[in-house]
């Protein structure tokens, strides 16, 4: 890997949106983007990994209260049908109306999701793939297939033996190589990298996460995850906000266009770490399976892993 | 097994769904049903299924399009935020409207979904439980770690040697237990049961299945299901439409409150079963992730078999 | 007026959509169309019909059961707070979702809501025009002052002493002419016609109206309602569909973009009519009161008469 | 009028609430409430006083944004369908998902959005009448030929000679009575009255206001508003918040369901204080047309005053 500097300035952060970037890797027309990583030998890899059988959910329940940290609440309402059928026969149904990419439901991003001047994945134009009805180009039923992956987890707080990350000292890329290395765990193509930052100790002794102000991944992972060659990250606490790169709106985001990868935001970890910790295991597999919503620039799910 | 008649009567259907229905049976304040079938120990067996790592997903898209069989279409709508941020970075976002379970999207059931005169699942009133916010019994939250299955599949055209079933012969539970014989499948507790009847091949030649009129399984595939201990059961017909039975609104939609089977409505089998029939394997790993949403009736979902 | 052919060629329609189209008839940047007709004058002189003070609603209800002819029906849900609160308070809400311009929904339609390849309202671009986040041009924000406007009630059945209007026998521009003279009619600028078909009768026969199949008013309509300078036509059976001409999706619908015209579709007005014969009144003060929906296509209405 | 304490206590409070409730006043099975004060000669009346024609619109725009005083965000979105059509014809449609009651929408609450333990409007119990599918008792559909009455604004910022008014000095009823008579006005049954408070004035200087930190009308306007018997109360700050009576969850709200009364939340009012003050008139007609929900607790309106 290259060398990852200690202060990078804001040129670095647009090299490694640029330099290696994964554009025209698996071919112009490409919408999958990483998930071209997750082999059928990588899926048999994964499902190698199941030794108890024991589930974790990832997911938060969709958000259907208001807030400040929850600008577009879930709409979940129900409906019954229960008059004149025999035998007093009814149903209940639900609608649901849900909008991501919130940060308080638990969601993957699709390749459409975000860009920057240089374009979306492989290089299209926005102005020109995003339309009322959807997006033309990398939106998420490209993965209806599933990810179906190694998981492998990163416990900042566990290595650093703190209760979670701060604003002042983010996540850096050199910190992703030293947690991997110290959990004996070597990234291969096509993992999903989890990293755990700590976010429910964090709100329960600062209050809930906001999004302008977040401790989480500072720039510097870009390149490693890109190294790593991995196809999935899920994370807790997201991209460090602000960024401290002045022309950066996206800083560990921008993996999403640059490299075709995968983000899971807004997971919920402590259960998972909790399993980990237990019984000392920081990989399983990993499952997400997006709804196929054509042309949908992400999806509600829950994530699960199997130890 | 008992013997199934011939030529059931309406209390031949009315005993399947109280004589040996599973209230009680993993206690009186269960709200997981059948889903307590899948044991860590099925979990790792559904896992050891995994040989090729091809990936298969059942899901059709999210139904937009409204119709005669889509009476409550999917709104999905488009946001782009791209105005007056550093270095070109946009972001699009969507709005998915979702109301199930019609007969177009791919979802899942939860317990609280149906019931009749005797209750729901385990016994409870509808009436009490089910309120305004979502339902207080059964909902689908209780199902969030997942199936994770040994799935196996029951090609009843490829059995039959006719392209699909058809409304004068339904699939008969005597048929389920001949298919699965004849295929060398051993259903065991916690499987999830896949019958294909072969739905694109009835509609390519009838056009499109009408909700009230529909071929399918028959009420006496109950008695099977029960016997099996199955936890969850995926189909592309669902119910023989009309019943046959005057007094019963749900035939095997019943298993729901009965037995508390999972049922996954509206799957796509077409690609399943063309991937069974070239490898000549009938059983394969599924898996079938419910969004977590509290006091919900289903969930669109996702299934993915893996083989 | 110019002479009206009998039998009008492909050819005349598009005369009438372009002839004597009033696009710059109010400037160039003009946005409310022939609403620029209901002047603080004709405000008063509609105030002034109003003699005993007695309301008629021309509105549904708004369509919550979906069917062949509500594609997208309205999804009306309710909320209950009323835990923890002083004195036993409580709150409802409803969440609505609606979905215009369907065949079931009372509504008005906006500037921007159809056009052909000549373009819309005032000639602007709907590639240009029209985003994801709603119309920069035409939208039913610029008439949110509202349309308070003297009403003309041609009763279409009444004249013919027919139940309703039938597919063989539409209603030509002549015959509202005809109708508006033999009712002592005199239409002025900027007048709210409202022209009743017979729908509930005909329902009653002939079961719901569908959308692909539709009595109502013939093309020829357009050039009376141009020359008549009138701001609203207001409808129970809408453009007689289809149309007769090969080349024209819309026909009568045509006078939102080329006059700039407010359609009020899907009105009930039997209550008005049998309110209009008792009293030997086809005039009256009516009001349609559009929401305030920046970039809207349309609105949901409630209109309202007053004698 | 009875004599309002100048320092009321709780039981003054529960007192307004039920001494002259008009629960039974219309019958037992009124859901009207003080609609019926608009009888047809309040409405010939109020017609009567438009003389220049001039409309005014107290409507905010749908808010889209979410924020603190937006919890539920009105979701407005577009569909184009303009394929494949004779003469590049094409149509653009709207879907709004709009949830009432907030503070930044422009609504009418009907009689079944509040209550206490003493029950909702006419003494019904909203366990029995509030459903899932709507309110069986005091929905808004029960309005639906829509409010045309005499408007009466009440500047309180321009008798006071101050921009707006304040946290620590609310508008008592005694005030309302006060600006009445040193306006002119003699208030009558049916009136609307529309009470400005200097919404605009107040969030220039201190911001967006915040739901649980607002001036606006103390309780004891409650008993001048039922002296007056008016149908209708519009206002820009509503109810003091916090009310300063700690067993009060509503302080005037409770106007909804002890006397019937129709409040119109969130209008804009600084076009017609501008308006009336500039004509020196307080008077006018006020035009007020809910939607047609069956069962719903209120509707986004576009009142109009008219000149």
């Amino acid at each position: 890997m290259e060398n990852i500097p200690e202060q990078p300035a804001d040129d670095d952060v647009r090299r490694w949106l640029t330099e290696r970037r994964n554009w025209g890797r698996w071919g112009e027309d490409d919408q999958r983007g990483a998930f071209n990583l997750t082999t059928p030998q990588t899926v048999v890899a994964a499902a190698r990994l199941v030794q108890t059988g024991v589930r974790v959910s990832l997911a938060r329940p969709l958000p259907t209260e208001p807030g400040p940290s929850n600008p577009f609440p879930v709409i979940h309402t129900m409906r019954v049908h229960d008059h004149g059928r025999p035998n007093g026969s009814g149903e209940s149904g639900d609608t649901v109306t849900a909008t991501w990419h919130g940060p308080l439901m638990t969601h993957i991003d699709a390749l459409c999701h975000v860009w920057d001047a240089n374009g979306m994945w492989n290089g299209r134009d926005p102005q020109v793939e995003i339309g009322i009805g959807g997006s033309r180009w990398g939106g998420i039923e490209h993965w209806r297939e599933g990810f179906i992956s190694r998981g492998l987890l990163l416990d900042i707080p566990g290595h650093r033996n703190e209760p979670y990350v701060t604003q002042d000292r983010p996540v850096h890329g050199s910190e992703l190589i030293e947690v991997a290395a110290a959990s004996g765990l070597e990234p291969r193509p096509g993992d999903a990298i989890v990293v755990y930052s700590g976010q429910a100790a964090y709100e329960c002794e600062q209050g809930p996460m906001r999004a302008e102000l977040r401790p989480g991944l500072h720039a510097s992972c870009m390149p490693v995850l890109r190294e790593w060659d991995c196809s999935m990250l899920l994370w807790d606490m997201q991209d460090l906000t602000p960024s401290g790169f002045a022309s950066a709106t996206w800083s560990v985001h921008g993996v999403i266009y640059a490299y075709g990868i995968a983000l899971v935001d807004c997971v919920v970890l402590e259960p998972l770490v909790e399993q980990s910790r237990r019984h000392d295991r920081n990989e399983f597999m990993l499952v997400v399976l997006p709804l196929y919503i054509e042309g949908g620039t992400g999806s509600a799910v829950n994530p699960v892993a199997v130890f």
